[in-house]
């Protein structure tokens, strides 16, 4: 019986057969890795996501975090998930050997990861918060701070959050309003509230080490006055042993639609003892180096959930009987999946969670590869592009599944509920959308822009004759047009008005490029595999490629309706 | 403040000022009716919704009716609410006068409904039911079987289910097993089990009418043989008490992503005592009298979870502030209204909204008229389209609220899964396409494609020389042309192969058509409520018209993608 968590057949194609992620070896970084030793990452995540992640994620969906105003309760299986991550030392996967890391290239991890993340997002939230909470000590914090905290999370005995939201304050971080105030010895006294932190209260971990934004009274407004802080649950003596409980609480949990298997809360600082994470007022700018990371992880999230609801859509029409193809009720009903529109539904799927994993993989390769350029005009697609298009996925899982998908009885249901989330955490779709246009595109001159053009250019080149190059040539070509064109109108207004359609059309074409780059990678190789890799390619190009000319029509015209639209007329 | 559940003044505009619904009045059947009559039953929905509807629609999706092997308990206010729009004699909006009903057009009672289902949509399920139910019984039954059964439902003692599928037959009704054997009274006895049955098991009345649809031995294969029967959960004595509990039983309750606060069940019959409707054999033929008009009402349903969310969206930006204009931190955050993306999803949702009510009613209207070609070809129309853009105006309705809108706390997530309901149940989208393709666009040598031509150029030539007119002119000639070409080409299989594309792009024009209706039926008033009207029509043209050029382009080439597709391959 195949998973139906992930595919592993695909993840050695676009690993292997593609990225060619084993020649990452000849960094010095990865000198000591091989093949084997990524296989082995990946093997041993399979297993760990089948054992231990995997059968609960129904249960904890049912049985949400439960706060009696002292203590959270999480189902213990929870516990033992994150215990079994640990224990099989894929905490540190991509981390400094130094720290005790496998120091795997991101691109595996990122690749293991997804098991986990596919099998369980919910708790696999609890370990994906501790990995970039610990990254990020580890790359701003003082020796001290490392040994202090990032040993411990590594380890498995902390665990992380982030605390940057307060509920006045979500897209506009400028507005935060907890503050820190300096004390003689060195720490901070931090009063205030945070609003939507994940793991932020729970009996999982010996401790539970938060990374807070503040702002230090007398510093500059806005998002220049803003500092990062250690606020520990329990403070860490200097040997090392958890001490007395911060003055940090909460004062229940929030409930969501899905992700309901990890906790989220409010978080009260009542004069909570912190420390100052590198230089004060450059917290956002620390954040934002794990945001971007987080970002990337977000849409690795989307598709992870998105591949699962395909394999087990996939499965159920394959075994499913119901209807028939001619109209004798003599014969015998067959499979769904032998009906256009269920093998549409399928295919979409295909061609969404296939090209989405091939992106996220994609960016991991050029952060492996520090390929900066590249990787900061493509973060906002492969954060947003598969929270929209996985979500989709999940929704024609169930689709497929008719009726029972639509039960509790199923995973389906489950995962669509989960995947959307994706759309609005760690930067919503609008808020990619302004990064994309608004920063991105322009940022040095439009050299991140022009380093994919270079990128698009060598797949098309590399295509040859193929109609799908001719194709994706085109559309490229008149994306960076109406980009230059909207520049070019002066009318800054009108040209980020319709930045989120900007962002779908920008989306979709990338995603072209990354199918067509799977195409040419199955170059002399036949058998069903490959067939379905073309196959998938083609109907990329043939149903999605070509919904992007109606968007850049409406971009290039600096279309004006919704500015026109007035408060009062709605 | 206003109402958040619908819009009241939308409802008059589409009514009166747009189909002038009071010009019904002139036929025989509803000519005690007036402008009065009918304001006084739209008020008085606003208020049953209102006062018994909207207060506990958050609380059955959290306590979801629970079966304890015996009894299933709904929490009480279900059954204040059903109660309470049967003691204002609501039940019987649409029946003949002679029934106890009130004879009102069939476009005023849906308008009026739309509140009880924005309010509700579990709790409304018994009443749509129940009403349903009497229909077909008080269509097809005979005086007898009216006035037991017929006269209680719409007194409000009974309420009654639609007991169509089982679990090997959803899609494919020609093969259910049940089976019903003719006894020497007269009666039958039923045999076997039914799937997915809303309403069946409560205590919330003092019968439940079940109208099966069920197989007499020794009649033909397939559709054709099958029959409709009345099976009460307790047997009717001659003078209409209640009485024994007839063999009908459930085993267990199937638990939803939404939609939760209706029973929905597995209904066995081992033996059970059953009554014929109508002739034998002819059982799908009434049935599907009552699915056209269910047909509607889901269409109608996912248009009432769209508006309220979108009005819910639309107070929630006005009210909630983050983020400026301009990017000075001293000035203070503006409503979140006030940013062009969020405006943009406001407008998004008003045009899916805004436009689907209108098909909903324009398609009521035609039942009142009697004009079945036309209502025919826009059934399946009215049905998904509604389906699907109403749930992605859910989705916007999130994305407006945030991370807020993720959570249960507010009422938009809910909304989101009660409507991912409507594309699967009463024929799925892949169904509808079916139909559509398949059967309504060919019928009566496409008499029912040609009078929707007509009222489309009808709508084009009152719109002379604006755009608009002729942007809809060109959408329709090119769907007719494609259509045409399709089935020119004798590749039946390949032409039928999309019809789901052929569904959307077909609705899109379709709504796009009905909004340019309303654009005119603005003609000659200023102010904000026209300007906002017009904005939405120009918004669908712009942003949302565009996209069915796509969809032709995909279908004129008869694609083959999905076709060759092998199993093998995924």
């Amino acid at each position: 019986m195949k998973s139906t968590i992930l595919s592993r057949r695909d993840l050695d194609f676009l690993l292997y057969e593609w990225l060619r992620v084993e020649e990452l070896t000849s960094r010095e970084r990865f000198a000591e890795h091989s093949r084997e030793t990524f296989d082995g990452v990946l093997d041993l995540c399979e297993q760990v996501a089948e054992r231990y992640f995997a059968p609960h994620n129904k249960l904890s969906d049912a049985h949400e975090p439960q706060f009696d105003g002292t203590t959270v309760t999480v189902i213990p299986e929870v516990k033992e998930a994150i215990d079994a991550f640990a224990k099989a030392d894929l905490l540190g996967m991509s981390f400094d050997a130094e720290l005790g890391g496998a120091q795997l290239p991101v691109t595996v991890a990122q690749a293991g990861f997804a098991w986990i993340s596919a099998a369980n997002t919910s708790s696999s939230g609890y370990v994906m918060l501790t990995i970039a909470n610990a990254n990020l000590i580890a790359k701003f914090g003082t020796p001290a701070q490392i040994d202090t905290y990032v040993r411990p999370m590594l380890a498995g005995r902390f665990t992380g959050t982030m605390a940057l939201s307060e509920t006045q304050a979500g897209s506009s971080l400028a507005d935060i309003t907890t503050r820190a105030e300096p004390q003689d010895d060195g720490s901070y006294r931090l009063t205030g509230s945070k609003m939507w932190i994940s793991g932020a209260e729970h009996e999982l971990s010996e401790n539970i080490i938060n990374l807070v934004l503040a702002k230090i009274p007398g510093g500059p407004a806005g998002t220049k006055g803003i500092s990062l802080f250690i606020v520990p649950k329990f403070l860490v003596g200097a040997d090392g042993s958890v001490g007395r409980r911060n003055d940090v609480a909460i004062s229940g949990l929030n409930h969501k639609m899905g992700q309901r298997g990890i906790t989220n809360t409010v978080l009260n600082f009542d004069g909570a003892v912190g420390y100052l994470v590198g230089e004060p007022h450059r917290g956002l700018a620390y954040m934002f180096h794990m945001m971007n990371e987080a970002r990337l992880g977000v849409g690795m999230g989307a598709v992870a959930l998105g591949y699962t609801g395909y394999l087990k859509s996939l499965q159920y029409a394959r075994e499913r009987p119901q209807g028939r193809l001619v109209k004798d009720p003599a014969s015998p009903q067959v499979p769904i999946i032998e009906h256009a529109d269920v093998k549409r539904m399928l295919l979409a799927q295909k061609a969404y969670v296939e090209g989405a994993l091939g992106l996220a993989l994609y960016c991991a390769k050029l952060a492996d590869e520090e390929d900066t350029a590249l990787l900061d005009i493509l973060t906002p697609i492969a954060k947003s592009w598969p929270s929209q298009w996985c979500l989709e996925a999940n929704s024609l899982a169930i689709q497929v599944h008719g009726g029972y998908g639509y039960t509790r009885e199923y995973d389906v249901e489950q995962h669509y509920r989960d995947n959307r989330l994706n759309p609005i955490h760690e930067g919503t779709h609008g808020i990619q959308s302004l990064d994309l246009l608004g920063r991105k595109v322009t940022q040095n001159g439009g050299a991140s822009l022009a380093a994919l053009g270079e990128r698009i250019a060598a797949t098309v080149a590399a295509a040859g004759d193929d109609p799908l190059a001719a194709q994706l040539d085109a559309a490229w070509q008149r994306l960076v047009t109406v980009t230059a064109g909207m520049f070019a109108s002066g009318d800054v207004e009108a040209a980020m008005a319709n930045s989120a359609v900007y962002l779908e059309a920008f989306g979709h074409i990338v995603i072209a490029w990354i199918w067509l780059e799977q195409y040419l990678a199955c170059a002399g190789n036949d058998g069903d595999f490959y067939a379905g890799k073309r196959q998938a390619a083609r109907f990329f190009f043939r149903y999605e490629l070509p919904k992007t000319a109606a968007q850049l029509d409406l971009l290039e015209s600096l279309d004006r309706t919704t500015l026109d639209m007035e408060d009062a007329w709605f």
